[in-house]
C-alpha cells in the first residue's frame, strides 16, 4: 500500500455524487477498410489479452482506516479488464446525437472505488459505419491533459501500424519514422504525473489569496450568470470538429491569434444561447483561460511555461467583429494573475473554485458571492498529423471536463490534424438544451467569417 | 432519515467488491403490433415522465457516520430517473448472446450508494426484433422474491391494457377484471418487505446452531465440488426458457412432481457440465431447495408456509430414469431442517453462508470446510396468465441471483404462463463457460423424455 500524496486524496475527499471528479474523453474512428461487422469484438477481444498493466492503472483507493477518507493507494494485483474494457452500442437510429447521450450518461456515474479507477467503452452502432471510444479517468490519476496525452500517445501516425497498445497499456516509446510525434507527447504524459506533486500547495495559496484573503485583485469582474450556481450531479456532453483552416483565415484577415479566434467563436455562441435562455447579463461574461507563456524560459528543461489570463467575451457586443477585437485586445492586455505555472497546475487551477476549497460548506457561499468568472475554455495542443489506432482513422477526440460548484459549463477543445475539436460539459440540471451551443458555435464562426469578408 | 433495521443493514456490511448484494431480473418482451423503430425511445420517454416515486425506490444510505457502516436510511427527494432508468444497445449481432454477455456486466457491478439502490435498463437490438428489460435492485431494499413480484405486478393480463406503470412506479390495485391476477402478486410483494423483519435474527441462530455449534444435523453430506470456493466479483448469466407441459408430462409418466423433474434437469445439466470440467464428484451433489409446506396453515391469514430441503442430485448414477427417482425419493423423504419460515426467511436462510456470518474473515474456513450443500436451486411461483407490459407480450422473466463465498452458482427458476423460464448466475472466474449448462438443461430434459417413454 503505497500513501497517497494529498494532490491525490484530495480529489478523492471532495468528490461527491453531484461532483464527479473524473476526466473524459470521446475519440471518434473509422473503421479500416475491410472491417466486417464482428470487427470491434475482434479488436476488442485482441486487445484485452494485453494484460501488461501499469501501476497507474492498477490504483484505487484502499479501504478507509478512519473517517477522515482515503489515504493510500491499493494495488489491484488482478485487473479485470472485462469489467473496466467494455463493448457497447448505440439504440436506434444510431446517430451522433444518441452517441452524445450516452456518453453524458457515462461522464454522470461515480467510478467504483474498490477497483482501479478508470473505464473504457467501445461502442458500435453509429449509423454511419464509425466506431467510438469513450474513455474515463479519475482525476486523482491523471488530469485532463495528461489523460487526454495518454491516449495519444497510443495513437500511430502510421495508418498500417497494427501493433498500437490499448488504451490502459504502457504507450510505447517513440518510433524512429515519427520522431518528435507520439514520442514528445508520451514524455509529456509522464512529466504531468510528477509536476501533480507540487500542485496543491501552491493552487490552494493561490486560491486563498483570489477568495479569501482578497490580496489578489482580479482585473474584471465576472456578472453572475446562470452557469455560475451549484450543480448536480447528472452531466450532458456534446462535440463537435471544425475545420482548423476557417480558424486560421479570420486569425489572418483580423491580426489575431487563432486562439482569440476561438474565443470568439464561444463569445458568440454564449451570447447566442443566453439570448435564447433570456438569461444574457448586461456586463460582458468572463472565462479563465490557460495560455501559453512563452520566453519565459529559464534554459532549463522543463521549457514552456502556462498560465491563466481573464477574458472578456464581449457578450455585450451585438457585433461579430467587435467581440473579436474586444477579446484580442482583452487577451493581450490581460493581467497574468497566475504566473509561472507548468501547464498542468495551470489547468488544475483553472477548475479551482470554492468547492474544493470547501467554502461551500458555508451555506449561501456560491450562491451569493459573484463567481471571479464564468466558465473555463481551455485550448488543449493535440497531435498535428493525422493519427490511427490499429489502423482505425482518427476523426475527433474530444475533451470531457470535471464540473464543480459556481461552474456548470466547460468548453474544452483540443486541435488534431486539420480539425479543432470541441468539447462542451454541462451540468445537466442547469444547462438546458446544451446541444444548441453547437449550433451556436457554427453560426458564430459562419458570422466571423462574413464579418471579416 | 430513518434507522435501518439490522435486516437491511446487514446486507450492506457484507457487501463487497467481490460480493455484490442486488439482486436482478431479465425480462424479454415482444413488441406490440405496429411498433417503429423508435417504439422503445417513446415508451422510455412516456414511463419517464411518471414521478410518482414510491418511499422504497428513493431509499438509499446515509453518508457513513461511523466506520461501523451505514445506519440509517436516506430518502432522495430529487430521483434522478435519467440516471435510474437506461435505453441500452446491444452490439452485433444482437443475438441473445450479447444480451446474456451484457446482462452478466450489468449483475457484476455494484449499485452507487449515492443514489437510490436500483437501476432498470431498457434494451434494444435483438435481432429478432424483441426487447428487454434488466432490472436490479439491492437486497437490502428488497429480496428476489420480492422483486421479482414486484415486477410482476407492473404487468397486466391484457394485451390492450396501455396504462401499466414503470417499473418504479406504484402497483396498481387489482383490477375487476382481473382479480387473482396481479392484485395477489402485490399483496405478497408488500407483506415480504414486512417479513423482513424477523429474518436476521432467526437466520443467524440458526445458521450459529448449522455451522457452528454442530447441534443441527445434517441429513446428508455434500461433496467438495469447483462451485464450493471463494468467489470474485464478476458474474456470468445464463437465460433460456422450456415448456411447462415438457415438464408435465414427464411428471405425470413418472408419478413425480414438476418440482423433482426440474431438479432432475439440472442434475442431469450439472452431471454434463462437471463431466466436461472433469471435476465430477464420486459422491452426488446436493441441492438446497426452498419447498412449499401446505397443510401446515393454523388458519391465520399469513397463509403458507416454506421450508427447505436438501436434495439429493443423484449426480452419480449414469441413467436419467435413476436419477429422477432419486431425486423424488430423497425429496419426499427429506427431513426438513428448516422449518415454519415465511417464504422470504426461507429464501433468505438458503443464502446464508460463512460470508455472511462473517466467519470468512478466518482464514481458510471456506475452502477447508465441506459445503452443506452444493448450490441453491429455487423455484419460484410466477405468473399463470400470459402477461404484457402495455402492449408488449412478456416472453420471458429470468431470475439473477446472489451469489456468496462457497456458493459460486446458482438456479433459479419461475413459471410464467405455459413455460418455464431458467436463470443460471454464476461466478465468471470459477465457473467457466457457464453457458454450457442451458445446453446440457435442454439435453438433460430431452433424455428424461427418452427415458419415460
Amino acid at each position: 500500500m503505497a500513501l497517497m500524496p494529498f494532490t491525490d486524496s484530495m480529489f478523492l475527499l471532495v468528490e461527491s455524487r453531484e461532483h464527479p471528479m473524473h476526466v473524459g474523453g470521446l475519440q471518434l474512428f473509422r473503421k479500416p477498410d475491410g472491417a466486417g461487422p464482428d470487427y470491434l469484438r475482434g479488436l476488442r477481444e485482441d486487445l484485452i489479452k494485453n494484460e501488461d498493466i501499469p501501476q497507474l492503472f492498477r490504483r484505487h483507493p484502499a479501504r478507509p482506516v478512519n473517517t477522515l477518507g482515503y489515504v493510500a493507494w491499493a494495488q489491484d494485483e488482478n485487473v479485470d479488464l472485462d469489467y473496466h474494457f467494455r463493448h457497447s452500442a448505440l439504440p436506434q437510429p444510431g446517430r451522433v446525437r444518441e452517441l452524445l447521450e450516452l456518453t453524458s450518461r457515462w461522464h454522470s456515474t461515480l467510478l467504483d472505488r474498490h477497483r482501479p479507477l478508470w473505464e473504457i467503452h467501445l461502442v458500435e452502432g453509429l449509423r454511419d459505419g464509425r466506431f467510438a471510444m469513450y474513455s474515463k479517468i479519475h482525476h486523482a490519476l491523471l488530469d485532463g491533459v495528461a489523460a487526454l496525452r495518454h491516449l495519444q500517445s497510443t495513437l500511430s501516425d502510421d495508418p498500417d501500424d497494427h501493433d498500437c497498445p490499448p488504451p490502459w497499456g504502457t504507450p510505447r516509446p517513440p518510433r524512429a519514422k515519427s520522431a518528435g510525434g507520439t514520442g514528445s507527447l508520451l514524455r509529456t504524459a509522464r512529466s504531468s504525473v510528477e509536476q501533480l506533486a507540487g500542485v496543491a500547495p501552491a493552487a490552494l495559496k493561490l486560491a486563498k489569496e483570489a477568495f479569501r484573503e482578497h490580496t489578489l485583485t482580479l482585473p474584471m469582474q465576472a456578472p453572475k450568470t446562470m452557469f455560475n450556481i451549484p450543480i448536480g450531479g447528472a452531466r450532458r456532453f456534446a462535440a463537435q470538429s471544425w475545420p482548423l483552416s476557417r480558424v486560421r483565415e479570420i486569425a489572418s484577415a483580423t491580426s489575431t491569434s487563432r486562439n482569440d479566434v476561438v474565443l470568439a467563436m464561444c463569445a458568440g455562441a454564449l451570447r447566442d444561447y443566453l439570448i435564447e435562455q433570456r438569461a444574457l447579463p448586461d456586463a460582458p461574461l468572463v472565462a479563465m483561460v490557460p495560455v501559453s507563456m512563452r520566453g519565459k524560459s529559464d534554459g532549463t528543461a522543463t521549457g514552456n511555461q502556462i498560465g491563466a489570463v481573464l477574458a472578456n467575451l464581449a457578450t455585450d457586443k451585438k457585433d461579430p467583429a467587435a467581440r473579436l477585437s474586444t477579446i484580442h485586445h482583452s487577451m493581450r492586455e490581460a493581467k497574468r494573475i497566475f504566473k509561472e505555472l507548468t501547464p498542468i497546475q495551470a489547468l488544475l487551477l483553472s477548475g479551482i473554485n470554492v468547492a474544493q476549497l470547501g467554502v461551500s460548506t458555508v451555506p449561501g457561499v456560491v450562491s451569493n458571492t459573484r463567481p471571479p468568472f464564468n466558465l473555463v475554455i481551455s485550448n488543449v495542443p493535440g497531435p498535428r498529423k493525422q493519427m490511427y489506432w490499429n489502423g482505425a482513422h482518427l476523426d475527433g477526440i474530444y475533451p470531457a471536463s470535471v464540473l464543480l460548484d459556481g461552474q456548470a459549463l466547460n468548453i474544452t477543445l483540443t486541435s488534431n490534424g486539420d480539425n479543432l475539436d470541441f468539447g462542451i460539459t454541462g451540468c445537466r440540471r442547469s444547462v438546458p438544451h446544451l446541444q444548441r451551443l453547437l449550433l451556436h458555435l457554427d453560426t458564430a464562426l459562419a458570422e466571423l467569417e462574413h464579418a471579416v469578408k
